[in-house]
């Protein structure tokens, strides 16, 4: 499996993701394209002693910063943004991970590899980090307005990703909305439901925010405006409510500091559990080819973590799967609403 | 200041409510009249021995249940709910509390009272317990398809309660959105930006989820469906976050439990700082009367919060400054977008 990295963009440059490269050309069998600057890649490689022979370099002249607007993006052709998908276009390789700014990448992967045939619109997912039990949640900020046949093909997509990837045998798929009840929220949301109620899938109705932590759900579905800034809040609460803990656990009393430095390491394995990390990143659904979005803050483990998914997403073939599973679909749904 | 409680609506039925009213008097020096079944509410106040001068009993013959369809509650004329909402209509109470079902209380309060002058539609505000910087943000379940009129005078009616109820000299007004730039999100999201900018507030543009924590912000403005979905995932996380790091430390290795008894108090002093009782409930903003509904889960503290709050809404007369601040707006919104 040929995996390429785009080994500039990110928070924090090529470092974490070089690195992270390295860790999962030891970790696992896949074989790593590194795209950027060869300058700058190698010099991490030969510092680290990485000469692997399932390691490479593609050099790339500039990359996408990450506050850039994607149609400003596009323009540059040599971007390790454009060649690592070039690479997966031509045939070069077979997924690409990228921590770099997550709007280009969508536009990009999009406008070059086009939808997936059957599929309405690509989506971005992001995998919730609950213990044993990790949630889908699509969209999450791709799509900003989405329409019914919209948002029932992600609750298809992310079906077909819990199952492979994930191995839930019956992915229970929710949708999210603000009470139990059929009949709630907004009319979109309304004839969402009727879709999802007769995709086939295994629809089990409306959920909300908080049952997402409870293990009855395992894909959530929602447009990528309440997606995204559930997301943020999620990020925003848990480092503010961390910052607090750790302050009152280092400002108390002696006794305090003392048991604050007996219960690190039950902290350090409280935080691996909820850690975002672990499952490297969100996979961009419904495109022809496998693209992993990373965390721009994405350290070397979740950058192995985002290169290991990505190669489990090629060996399963998702895509041939969400193929599969939205042709009969998409028959239905037009029997039954009268309408594409 | 006459507060009115509903007595008997709640996840845990009369007992914590009671005793936060019980509490109330006593720290407080509103009068609190106790809606509800008179034999309920008199046995817990004898077993408290509570008979203060400051506290009364009205009785209602039934309660709305929590799960009850707000329309069909409208039925029940003799519920605690009615009855409290008819007392304040009266004039016989300044304000009500209720940690009843939310969606029968606003429709019941927005049917007997009726808009605010001015009010395109009333909303329900959240106050998230950022410590030291309380945000307001508001719709958070009252209102699921918003226009940017409406979404407009959220943000202004969010600004009038920070600045009296949280002494905010002049309330930073954040629009929720994907991205900060201009332009970003949805066509309501965009128009609301206009309206905003044009409203004589201190707006300061789109914010993002994980803003709300960085204290930046005072007010946060977005639809009800989106809000409510905010609330419940951020306490489903919340809850789940706690819970492992309970697990861990309890079922680590001696060390680990000397440790965690070690940093208890600092946990309560953490847990306590990010503690929505501390701020009692949600106003219900834009009706002609003051209503708090506490969550349903309320402990006596956050009861006696929810019944210092109303009584702090009636003292500052916020109904008067949103009708006065809604009043010139208006106006400039029509001049500006040639429509109202």
């Amino acid at each position: 499996m040929r995996i390429v990295l785009d080994a500039m963009a990110g928070d924090h440059g090529p470092e974490p993701l070089v690195r992270g490269a390295i860790r999962a050309v030891e970790e696992t069998r896949h074989h790593v394209i590194l795209v950027g600057d060869v300058k700058q890649v190698e010099f991490i490689l030969n510092r680290e002693h990485a000469m692997h022979p399932r390691l490479s370099v593609v050099h790339a002249d500039t990359v996408v910063g990450m506050d850039e607007a994607p149609r400003a993006s596009l323009k540059k052709k040599n971007s390790s943004l454009a060649v690592s998908v070039e690479l997966a276009r031509n045939g070069e390789a077979d997924a690409i991970v990228s921590a770099g700014n997550t709007g280009a990448t969508h536009m990009t992967v999009v406008l070059r590899w086009r939808p997936l045939e059957n599929v309405s619109r690509p989506s971005l997912a992001a995998v919730l980090p609950v213990p044993h039990h990790p949630v889908v949640l699509l969209d999450v900020g791709a799509n900003i307005d989405c329409k019914p046949r919209q948002l029932c093909d992600f609750g298809v997509m992310g079906s077909v990703y819990a199952r492979e990837i994930f191995g839930r045998r019956v992915p229970r798929v929710g949708l999210l909305n603000i009470g139990e009840e059929e009949g709630k929220g907004t009319e979109v949301v309304h004839e969402t439901w009727s879709l999802l109620n007769k995709s086939g899938i295994n629809f089990i109705g409306n959920v909300e925010g908080d049952d997402m932590f409870r293990g009855g759900v395992d894909v959530v579905v929602c447009d990528g405006f309440v997606g995204n800034a559930l997301l943020k809040f999620g990020e925003g609460l848990m480092s503010s409510f961390t910052s607090y803990l750790k302050d009152e656990l280092t400002s108390g009393n002696p006794a305090t500091r003392l048991g604050a430095w007996m219960v690190k390491p039950a902290m350090r394995r409280c935080k691996a559990r909820l850690d975002a990390n672990e499952y490297g990143g969100a996979p961009l659904l419904g495109v022809n080819g496998i693209c992993i979005v990373s965390h721009g803050s994405s350290d070397e483990n979740a950058i192995k973590n985002a290169i290991r998914m990505a190669g489990d997403c090629v060996k399963r073939d998702i895509n041939g799967k969400m193929r599969q599973a939205l042709n009969p679909m998409a028959g239905r749904i037009i029997d039954a609403t009268g309408r594409e």
